[in-house]
């Protein structure tokens, strides 16, 4: 029922659409949100109605994106998702309200999975940011200062401000571009990397006076309880990212995040040095994920876990010589 | 004495020398150490004799820049400098061991003070990294990885990963063009800026918990003493960057560091958000700096220096309304 499409037939369906709602992904993130936001007032330089949605409230950081762009006020003819790579990440109700209304998908995971009658997935993209950009030759659209701090946010957050492996010459040369626009990226990345909340400042506090080193300093772990969440008032978006802490001391091979979730349980998250298998570590536990990040659900006594941890890392550090 | 010449020309007196020794700056930094590899692997590759050297031994991160390069071993014929905004910034005894030896300075601060017999200086550059990209076009040399990584560990520490606003397109395309030669920017980066020694960890969680608000959290001051320094070991290189930190919770305009001086003063950084002149405000302790960044020195107990800061700052807070 899904199709795979090129972009120039995505631009293509586009043209010839009206009234389009353009939705993000749950938690919504600066590539998803960027995206909505470009993609919209593009679809309104062509001279059509056009709106976003997410199921959540974006965090205030990413409220720029959407200064003068109305509510959604009319019935969608036409439904687009940005960077939502699974029906599942529109999130209730939203999910339920477009179930099998999604005409046309645009992404970059290569975890797609199809949900939309059109797809089109370029995973050698580092953000969707990257093929909108490339869409909007297509579509002709002129970029205006608003559109182009959009895509450069979008691309921006998704590669940890050009940090991570994900980005590519393509990645730079776009970002080039975008400057060339007049966008303040000085100060879009102040505000998306170096302003923090109390919270998440506080929490950063309280969990670095957990941090514990195991293995003759290859391994260091880190301990999130429910108190620490509540009593900080800290939300989802600002525990984001704390899991990359126990991987940052020097000599660390495996950086382990153990979190206090609500019905009593613990969270594993695990980052990890090549070539120390993550996935294989968190599989132990019947839990998986990548080789360098993966992630469990365990039971028991903090004390327990953090006992059961060390020897499965060890097993690994023991396998490997 | 000081000449300030074209690129072309610094080709040139390059070109025409031999036995070329490059300095780099004390408490060197990634643009000095990338630089001045970079550029003793492409003189080499003209078939010169070439050496680098520091009056500080560059930190363990640094340490793959200069892998298979020898030490001096040879009596320089000609002085280079990369990186080096003053004469003062060679460090003693290397300062004095090279006065009015130097041939060729190879700079991108605006606040070069000219010592050597020929400068180049682009403020326009956000390294000196991208002065030599052109110098080495106009050398003809080709850049191989080791130079390309060189380069990019030069463009990527100066920019703090392309987040600060010195970064343009042209850093962009230069970053663009180095990936495209082969370089792990993604290895590069993990290790420039998320690998972190225990003591600076330590140094993040002690000095978080000194973390204070004032001005309705306008102003939020941290505290480092000799004791933490003492205690963790934290070495220069440990403390650099701290005072971004109170600067980041969100609200914060006017973030405050005071550092106990080994003589019991105490050194006060201040990091602002416009439209707070940090010049200003330091310039009331005779101090001064930038408008975002300025520092002063002041006496007194902990708590006298926090309630005068607090005033300044307050007053300035005043004086714009």
């Amino acid at each position: 029922m899904s199709k795979s499409i090129s972009l120039n037939e995505a631009a293509a369906l586009l043209r010839g659409a009206d009234d389009i709602l353009i939705l993000s992904h749950q938690f919504p993130d600066g590539d998803t949100l960027g995206c909505a936001a470009a993609l919209c007032r593009g679809l309104q330089q062509l001279g059509k109605r056009a709106a976003t949605a997410c199921v959540d409230e974006p965090s205030a950081k990413y409220a720029f994106l959407f200064e003068g762009l109305a509510c959604l006020s009319f019935e969608p003819k036409f439904v687009v998702t940005v960077d939502v790579a699974t029906e599942e990440l529109l999130g209730e109700p939203v999910r339920e309200q477009y179930a099998g209304r999604v005409d046309l998908s645009i992404d970059h995971h290569g975890s797609h999975t199809p949900f939309a009658k059109a797809v089109f997935v370029d995973s050698t993209a580092a953000a969707t940011a990257e093929v909108l950009y490339d869409l909007f030759k297509l579509l002709e659209v002129k970029l205006d200062l608003p559109m182009a701090e959009a895509l450069f946010t979008a691309l921006s957050t998704d590669t940890g401000c050009f940090k991570y492996p994900n980005t590519t010459p393509r990645t730079h040369r776009m970002a080039a571009d975008l400057l060339e626009l007049g966008v303040n990226a000085g100060e879009i990345n102040h505000r998306m990397f170096d302003t923090k909340t109390r919270a998440r400042m506080e929490m950063e506090r309280m969990v670095l006076e957990t941090l514990q080193f195991y293995l003759d300093g290859r391994c260091a772990m880190i301990y999130i309880s429910r108190e620490m969440i509540e009593s900080t008032g800290a939300q989802e978006d600002d525990l984001d990212g704390l899991s990359s802490l126990p991987r940052q001391p020097e000599g660390v091979l495996a950086g382990v995040t153990i979190r206090q979730k609500k019905n009593g349980d613990f969270k594993l998250s695990l980052r990890t040095e090549p070539p120390i298998d993550a996935a294989k570590i968190c599989g132990t536990f019947g839990g998986g994920g990548h080789a360098n990040a993966a992630g469990a659900t365990l039971s028991g006594t903090l004390e327990e876990i953090r006992s059961k941890v060390e020897q499965a890392v060890n097993q690994e550090f023991a396998h490997l010589g």
